[in-house]
Protein backbone atom coordinates (compact mmCIF):
# COMPACT_ATOMS: atom_id res chain seq x y z
CA UNK A 1 0.00 0.00 0.00
CA UNK A 2 1.17 3.52 -0.82
CA UNK A 3 2.62 5.41 2.08
CA UNK A 4 1.70 8.97 2.33
CA UNK A 5 2.80 9.16 5.99
CA UNK A 6 6.52 9.31 6.68
CA UNK A 7 7.98 9.36 10.18
CA UNK A 8 11.48 9.89 10.64
CA UNK A 9 12.91 8.69 13.98
CA UNK A 10 16.84 9.78 14.41
CA UNK A 11 20.19 9.52 16.47
CA UNK A 12 21.12 13.15 17.76
CA UNK A 13 23.89 13.86 14.90
CA UNK A 14 22.86 11.43 12.30
CA UNK A 15 21.29 14.11 9.49
CA UNK A 16 17.74 12.47 10.21
CA UNK A 17 15.81 15.84 10.59
CA UNK A 18 17.78 17.30 7.41
CA UNK A 19 17.08 14.00 5.55
CA UNK A 20 13.49 14.40 6.72
CA UNK A 21 13.19 17.87 5.36
CA UNK A 22 14.53 17.18 2.06
CA UNK A 23 12.55 14.22 1.35
CA UNK A 24 9.12 16.51 2.38
CA UNK A 25 10.42 18.87 -0.68
CA UNK A 26 10.58 16.65 -3.26
CA UNK A 27 7.72 14.98 -2.45
CA UNK A 28 5.96 18.16 -1.92
CA UNK A 29 4.23 17.25 1.18
CA UNK A 30 4.16 19.28 4.32
CA UNK A 31 7.22 18.75 6.84
CA UNK A 32 6.32 18.61 10.42
CA UNK A 33 9.12 19.06 13.52
CA UNK A 34 9.34 21.72 15.23
CA UNK A 35 5.86 23.24 13.84
CA UNK A 36 4.19 20.87 15.55
CA UNK A 37 4.84 22.44 18.88
CA UNK A 38 2.12 25.65 18.50
CA UNK A 39 -0.77 22.98 18.19
CA UNK A 40 0.82 20.57 21.31
CA UNK A 41 1.02 23.72 23.28
CA UNK A 42 -2.74 24.28 21.93
CA UNK A 43 -4.34 20.81 22.70
CA UNK A 44 -2.51 21.10 26.41
CA UNK A 45 -2.83 24.44 27.58
CA UNK A 46 0.54 24.61 28.38
CA UNK A 47 3.28 26.93 26.81
CA UNK A 48 4.84 26.25 23.79
CA UNK A 49 8.39 26.78 25.70
CA UNK A 50 7.60 24.05 27.98
CA UNK A 51 6.29 21.57 24.84
CA UNK A 52 9.69 22.55 23.28
CA UNK A 53 11.52 21.11 25.94
CA UNK A 54 9.40 18.21 27.20
CA UNK A 55 7.48 17.01 24.33
CA UNK A 56 9.89 14.82 22.72
CA UNK A 57 12.73 14.46 25.60
CA UNK A 58 12.52 12.42 29.36
CA UNK A 59 13.30 14.55 32.25
CA UNK A 60 17.01 14.40 32.72
CA UNK A 61 16.89 12.40 35.74
CA UNK A 62 15.79 9.11 33.13
CA UNK A 63 13.03 6.71 33.37
CA UNK A 64 12.34 7.29 37.17
CA UNK A 65 11.41 10.77 37.05
CA UNK A 66 8.42 10.14 35.17
CA UNK A 67 7.24 8.07 37.84
CA UNK A 68 7.80 10.71 40.75
CA UNK A 69 6.27 13.04 38.41
CA UNK A 70 3.98 15.43 40.02
CA UNK A 71 0.51 14.13 39.54
CA UNK A 72 -3.08 15.85 39.28
CA UNK A 73 -5.88 14.21 40.47
CA UNK A 74 -6.99 11.80 38.03
CA UNK A 75 -3.11 10.33 38.73
CA UNK A 76 -1.90 12.26 35.04
CA UNK A 77 1.68 13.87 35.22
CA UNK A 78 2.12 17.13 33.59
CA UNK A 79 4.30 14.95 31.23
CA UNK A 80 1.14 12.45 30.49
CA UNK A 81 -1.05 15.49 29.50
CA UNK A 82 1.79 16.47 27.05
CA UNK A 83 1.95 13.35 25.75
CA UNK A 84 -1.50 13.04 25.32
CA UNK A 85 -1.56 16.13 23.33
CA UNK A 86 0.50 15.51 21.28
CA UNK A 87 -0.88 11.97 20.38
CA UNK A 88 -3.74 13.70 19.51
CA UNK A 89 -2.13 16.19 16.85
CA UNK A 90 0.00 13.29 15.13
CA UNK A 91 -3.32 11.30 14.91
CA UNK A 92 -4.70 14.55 13.36
CA UNK A 93 -1.84 15.15 11.04
CA UNK A 94 -2.11 12.17 9.44
CA UNK A 95 -5.34 11.62 9.07
CA UNK A 96 -5.53 15.24 7.43
CA UNK A 97 -2.66 14.83 4.92
CA UNK A 98 0.17 13.53 3.16
CA UNK A 99 3.05 14.63 5.26
CA UNK A 100 6.90 13.72 6.82
CA UNK A 101 6.78 13.94 10.83
CA UNK A 102 9.93 14.02 12.47
CA UNK A 103 10.30 12.56 16.10
CA UNK A 104 7.91 12.58 18.99
CA UNK A 105 7.56 8.29 19.16
CA UNK A 106 4.70 9.06 15.56
CA UNK A 107 6.25 5.80 14.29
CA UNK A 108 4.20 4.12 17.67
CA UNK A 109 0.80 6.74 18.06
CA UNK A 110 0.52 5.95 13.79
CA UNK A 111 1.40 2.06 14.13
CA UNK A 112 -2.67 1.41 13.37
CA UNK A 113 -2.48 2.82 9.97
CA UNK A 114 -0.85 0.94 6.99
CA UNK A 115 0.03 4.06 5.09
CA UNK A 116 3.02 5.08 6.93
CA UNK A 117 6.60 4.49 6.46
CA UNK A 118 8.68 4.27 9.71
CA UNK A 119 11.90 5.31 9.27
CA UNK A 120 14.94 5.16 11.90
CA UNK A 121 18.09 7.15 11.40
CA UNK A 122 21.69 6.84 12.75
CA UNK A 123 24.92 6.64 12.28
CA UNK A 124 28.59 6.49 13.12
CA UNK A 125 30.38 8.39 15.89
CA UNK A 126 32.88 10.26 14.20
CA UNK A 127 30.57 11.47 11.56
CA UNK A 128 27.58 12.40 14.34
CA UNK A 129 30.34 13.97 16.31
CA UNK A 130 31.87 16.66 13.57
CA UNK A 131 28.10 17.27 12.34
CA UNK A 132 26.93 18.36 15.94
CA UNK A 133 30.16 20.39 16.20
CA UNK A 134 29.31 22.41 13.03
CA UNK A 135 25.84 22.75 13.67
CA UNK A 136 26.17 24.16 17.02
CA UNK A 137 29.95 25.95 16.80
CA UNK A 138 30.86 23.44 19.79
CA UNK A 139 33.96 21.91 20.45
CA UNK A 140 34.50 17.86 20.55
CA UNK A 141 34.12 16.90 23.87
CA UNK A 142 30.66 19.51 24.09
CA UNK A 143 29.58 17.77 21.43
CA UNK A 144 29.94 14.18 22.51
CA UNK A 145 27.81 15.30 25.86
CA UNK A 146 24.85 16.60 23.82
CA UNK A 147 24.26 13.45 21.83
CA UNK A 148 24.89 11.31 24.83
CA UNK A 149 22.45 13.46 27.00
CA UNK A 150 19.52 14.23 24.04
CA UNK A 151 19.91 10.51 22.96
CA UNK A 152 19.60 8.87 26.43
CA UNK A 153 16.47 11.55 26.91
CA UNK A 154 14.55 10.25 23.87
CA UNK A 155 15.27 6.65 24.61
CA UNK A 156 13.76 6.93 27.82
CA UNK A 157 10.32 8.95 26.50
CA UNK A 158 10.09 6.51 23.67
CA UNK A 159 10.65 3.06 26.31
CA UNK A 160 8.12 4.93 28.56
CA UNK A 161 5.01 5.94 26.36
CA UNK A 162 5.88 3.52 23.86
CA UNK A 163 6.32 -0.55 25.39
CA UNK A 164 8.57 -0.98 22.58
CA UNK A 165 12.53 -0.36 22.53
CA UNK A 166 13.83 2.62 20.66
CA UNK A 167 16.59 2.22 17.92
CA UNK A 168 15.61 -1.69 17.33
CA UNK A 169 15.23 -2.43 13.88
CA UNK A 170 11.92 -4.47 13.93
CA UNK A 171 10.01 -1.21 15.03
CA UNK A 172 11.18 0.70 11.90
CA UNK A 173 10.01 -0.75 7.89
CA UNK A 174 13.58 1.29 7.34
CA UNK A 175 16.66 1.75 9.57
CA UNK A 176 19.73 3.11 8.01
CA UNK A 177 23.16 4.30 8.44
CA UNK A 178 23.27 7.69 7.09
CA UNK A 179 27.18 7.73 7.57
CA UNK A 180 28.10 5.04 5.68
CA UNK A 181 24.91 5.44 2.72
CA UNK A 182 25.19 8.96 3.02
CA UNK A 183 22.38 11.52 3.21
CA UNK A 184 21.63 11.52 -0.61
CA UNK A 185 21.20 7.73 -0.67
CA UNK A 186 19.30 7.92 2.54
CA UNK A 187 17.00 10.49 0.54
CA UNK A 188 16.71 7.72 -2.34
CA UNK A 189 15.55 4.67 -0.68
CA UNK A 190 13.11 6.34 1.58
CA UNK A 191 11.67 7.87 -1.51
CA UNK A 192 11.80 4.35 -3.74
CA UNK A 193 9.70 2.95 -0.52
CA UNK A 194 6.96 6.10 -0.32
CA UNK A 195 5.74 3.73 -4.12
CA UNK A 196 5.33 0.32 -2.73
CA UNK B 1 33.55 2.95 -0.56
CA UNK B 2 31.74 0.30 -2.56
CA UNK B 3 30.72 -3.28 -0.74
CA UNK B 4 32.52 -6.14 -1.74
CA UNK B 5 30.93 -7.80 0.80
CA UNK B 6 27.18 -8.23 1.76
CA UNK B 7 26.27 -9.78 5.37
CA UNK B 8 22.41 -10.79 6.05
CA UNK B 9 21.45 -11.09 9.67
CA UNK B 10 17.60 -12.07 9.35
CA UNK B 11 14.31 -12.96 11.56
CA UNK B 12 13.44 -16.95 10.65
CA UNK B 13 10.80 -16.77 7.98
CA UNK B 14 11.51 -12.84 6.40
CA UNK B 15 12.82 -14.20 3.88
CA UNK B 16 16.26 -13.00 4.17
CA UNK B 17 18.00 -16.05 3.35
CA UNK B 18 16.09 -15.99 -0.29
CA UNK B 19 16.83 -12.22 -0.54
CA UNK B 20 20.78 -12.68 0.05
CA UNK B 21 20.81 -15.27 -2.59
CA UNK B 22 18.82 -13.66 -5.14
CA UNK B 23 21.44 -10.84 -4.74
CA UNK B 24 24.04 -12.63 -4.74
CA UNK B 25 22.83 -13.96 -8.23
CA UNK B 26 22.29 -10.75 -9.75
CA UNK B 27 25.78 -9.16 -8.56
CA UNK B 28 27.29 -12.54 -9.71
CA UNK B 29 28.94 -13.28 -6.37
CA UNK B 30 29.49 -16.50 -4.34
CA UNK B 31 26.83 -16.84 -1.22
CA UNK B 32 27.67 -18.56 1.58
CA UNK B 33 25.09 -20.04 4.01
CA UNK B 34 25.01 -23.49 4.62
CA UNK B 35 28.13 -24.30 2.23
CA UNK B 36 30.36 -22.85 4.57
CA UNK B 37 29.63 -25.43 7.30
CA UNK B 38 31.96 -27.71 5.48
CA UNK B 39 35.19 -25.79 5.78
CA UNK B 40 34.22 -24.71 9.31
CA UNK B 41 33.99 -28.50 10.25
CA UNK B 42 37.57 -28.90 8.41
CA UNK B 43 39.17 -25.69 10.52
CA UNK B 44 37.91 -26.85 13.98
CA UNK B 45 38.17 -31.13 13.13
CA UNK B 46 34.03 -31.58 14.44
CA UNK B 47 31.66 -32.88 12.78
CA UNK B 48 29.86 -31.43 10.11
CA UNK B 49 26.56 -32.45 11.32
CA UNK B 50 27.86 -30.62 14.70
CA UNK B 51 28.57 -27.75 13.41
CA UNK B 52 25.22 -27.21 11.66
CA UNK B 53 23.01 -27.54 14.74
CA UNK B 54 25.51 -25.56 16.95
CA UNK B 55 27.92 -22.86 14.62
CA UNK B 56 25.35 -20.19 14.51
CA UNK B 57 22.61 -21.45 17.20
CA UNK B 58 23.07 -21.27 21.65
CA UNK B 59 22.67 -24.16 23.00
CA UNK B 60 18.77 -24.76 23.69
CA UNK B 61 19.17 -23.47 27.59
CA UNK B 62 20.23 -20.34 26.26
CA UNK B 63 23.03 -17.55 27.22
CA UNK B 64 23.94 -19.75 30.88
CA UNK B 65 24.52 -22.68 29.14
CA UNK B 66 27.49 -21.14 27.37
CA UNK B 67 28.68 -20.29 30.95
CA UNK B 68 28.33 -23.95 31.80
CA UNK B 69 29.73 -25.78 28.89
CA UNK B 70 32.09 -28.10 28.97
CA UNK B 71 35.31 -26.75 29.25
CA UNK B 72 38.94 -28.13 27.61
CA UNK B 73 42.16 -27.44 29.82
CA UNK B 74 42.98 -23.84 27.90
CA UNK B 75 39.37 -22.87 29.13
CA UNK B 76 37.62 -23.10 25.56
CA UNK B 77 34.53 -24.87 25.40
CA UNK B 78 33.16 -26.61 22.22
CA UNK B 79 30.96 -23.82 21.62
CA UNK B 80 34.65 -21.16 21.42
CA UNK B 81 35.92 -23.87 19.58
CA UNK B 82 33.25 -23.94 16.94
CA UNK B 83 32.84 -20.52 16.80
CA UNK B 84 36.75 -19.88 16.53
CA UNK B 85 37.14 -21.91 13.24
CA UNK B 86 34.00 -19.84 11.91
CA UNK B 87 35.27 -16.22 12.42
CA UNK B 88 38.18 -17.58 10.84
CA UNK B 89 36.24 -19.01 7.80
CA UNK B 90 34.47 -16.18 7.18
CA UNK B 91 38.12 -13.65 7.56
CA UNK B 92 39.52 -15.60 5.13
CA UNK B 93 36.36 -15.82 2.47
CA UNK B 94 35.75 -11.83 3.06
CA UNK B 95 39.54 -11.18 1.78
CA UNK B 96 39.49 -13.47 -0.90
CA UNK B 97 36.25 -12.55 -3.04
CA UNK B 98 33.12 -10.85 -3.10
CA UNK B 99 30.56 -12.38 -1.74
CA UNK B 100 27.25 -12.49 0.17
CA UNK B 101 27.40 -14.00 3.31
CA UNK B 102 23.98 -15.13 5.87
CA UNK B 103 24.00 -15.63 9.14
CA UNK B 104 26.76 -16.21 11.65
CA UNK B 105 27.69 -13.23 12.79
CA UNK B 106 29.30 -11.95 10.14
CA UNK B 107 28.22 -8.41 10.55
CA UNK B 108 30.63 -8.26 13.57
CA UNK B 109 33.43 -10.45 12.51
CA UNK B 110 34.03 -8.19 9.60
CA UNK B 111 33.18 -4.85 11.41
CA UNK B 112 37.15 -3.74 11.20
CA UNK B 113 36.43 -3.83 7.04
CA UNK B 114 35.04 -1.03 5.39
CA UNK B 115 33.92 -2.82 2.38
CA UNK B 116 31.07 -4.73 4.18
CA UNK B 117 27.11 -3.50 3.48
CA UNK B 118 25.72 -5.11 6.98
CA UNK B 119 22.21 -5.72 6.63
CA UNK B 120 18.96 -7.15 8.51
CA UNK B 121 16.36 -7.97 7.38
CA UNK B 122 13.13 -8.88 9.91
CA UNK B 123 9.48 -9.11 8.88
CA UNK B 124 5.56 -8.71 10.68
CA UNK B 125 4.70 -12.04 12.42
CA UNK B 126 1.27 -12.92 9.94
CA UNK B 127 4.12 -13.30 7.04
CA UNK B 128 6.54 -15.26 8.55
CA UNK B 129 4.57 -17.32 10.43
CA UNK B 130 2.61 -18.03 6.69
CA UNK B 131 6.45 -17.92 5.14
CA UNK B 132 7.31 -21.08 7.86
CA UNK B 133 4.11 -22.78 6.96
CA UNK B 134 4.93 -22.87 3.47
CA UNK B 135 8.77 -23.69 3.76
CA UNK B 136 8.47 -26.78 6.31
CA UNK B 137 4.83 -27.55 5.80
CA UNK B 138 3.63 -26.86 9.62
CA UNK B 139 0.89 -25.78 11.12
CA UNK B 140 0.41 -22.56 12.51
CA UNK B 141 1.30 -23.50 16.49
CA UNK B 142 4.54 -24.98 15.16
CA UNK B 143 5.40 -22.62 12.90
CA UNK B 144 5.01 -20.05 15.72
CA UNK B 145 7.09 -22.37 17.94
CA UNK B 146 9.66 -22.75 15.32
CA UNK B 147 10.30 -19.03 14.78
CA UNK B 148 10.46 -17.97 18.29
CA UNK B 149 12.81 -20.96 19.67
CA UNK B 150 15.19 -20.07 16.45
CA UNK B 151 15.14 -16.32 17.00
CA UNK B 152 15.97 -16.51 20.97
CA UNK B 153 18.74 -19.00 19.99
CA UNK B 154 20.05 -16.47 17.03
CA UNK B 155 20.09 -13.93 19.19
CA UNK B 156 21.55 -15.69 22.46
CA UNK B 157 24.54 -16.60 20.25
CA UNK B 158 24.60 -12.92 18.74
CA UNK B 159 24.81 -11.40 21.98
CA UNK B 160 27.15 -14.05 24.04
CA UNK B 161 29.83 -13.55 21.16
CA UNK B 162 29.56 -9.76 19.47
CA UNK B 163 29.06 -8.29 23.17
CA UNK B 164 26.28 -5.78 20.77
CA UNK B 165 22.09 -7.12 21.07
CA UNK B 166 20.69 -8.47 17.91
CA UNK B 167 18.14 -6.64 16.06
CA UNK B 168 19.41 -2.78 17.28
CA UNK B 169 19.42 -0.90 14.04
CA UNK B 170 22.50 0.70 15.07
CA UNK B 171 24.67 -2.84 14.73
CA UNK B 172 23.52 -2.40 10.74
CA UNK B 173 23.95 -0.69 7.26
CA UNK B 174 20.50 -1.12 6.11
CA UNK B 175 17.44 -2.91 8.36
CA UNK B 176 14.82 -3.74 6.51
CA UNK B 177 11.02 -4.95 6.71
CA UNK B 178 10.27 -7.43 4.27
CA UNK B 179 6.68 -7.55 5.51
CA UNK B 180 5.95 -3.99 4.74
CA UNK B 181 8.50 -3.52 1.52
CA UNK B 182 8.12 -7.00 -0.50
CA UNK B 183 11.35 -9.20 -1.37
CA UNK B 184 11.71 -7.50 -4.31
CA UNK B 185 12.26 -3.72 -3.17
CA UNK B 186 14.60 -5.44 -0.56
CA UNK B 187 16.75 -6.36 -3.33
CA UNK B 188 16.72 -3.40 -4.88
CA UNK B 189 17.66 -1.12 -2.35
CA UNK B 190 20.74 -3.71 -1.22
CA UNK B 191 21.59 -3.74 -4.64
CA UNK B 192 21.30 -0.13 -4.90
CA UNK B 193 23.78 0.03 -1.61
CA UNK B 194 26.47 -2.18 -2.84
CA UNK B 195 27.52 0.96 -5.33
CA UNK B 196 28.26 3.58 -2.63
Amino acid sequence: MAKRIITISREFGSGGRFIGEEVAKKLGVTYYDKDIIGQIAEQSGLSPEYIKENAELSPKKGLFAYAFAGRDITGKSIEDIVYEAQRKVILELAGKEPCVIVGRNADYILKDRDDVLNVFIHGDMPEKVQRIMGLYNVEEKEAVKMMADTDKRRMTNYNFYTEQRWGMAGNYTLALNSSVLGYDMCQKIIMDCTKI
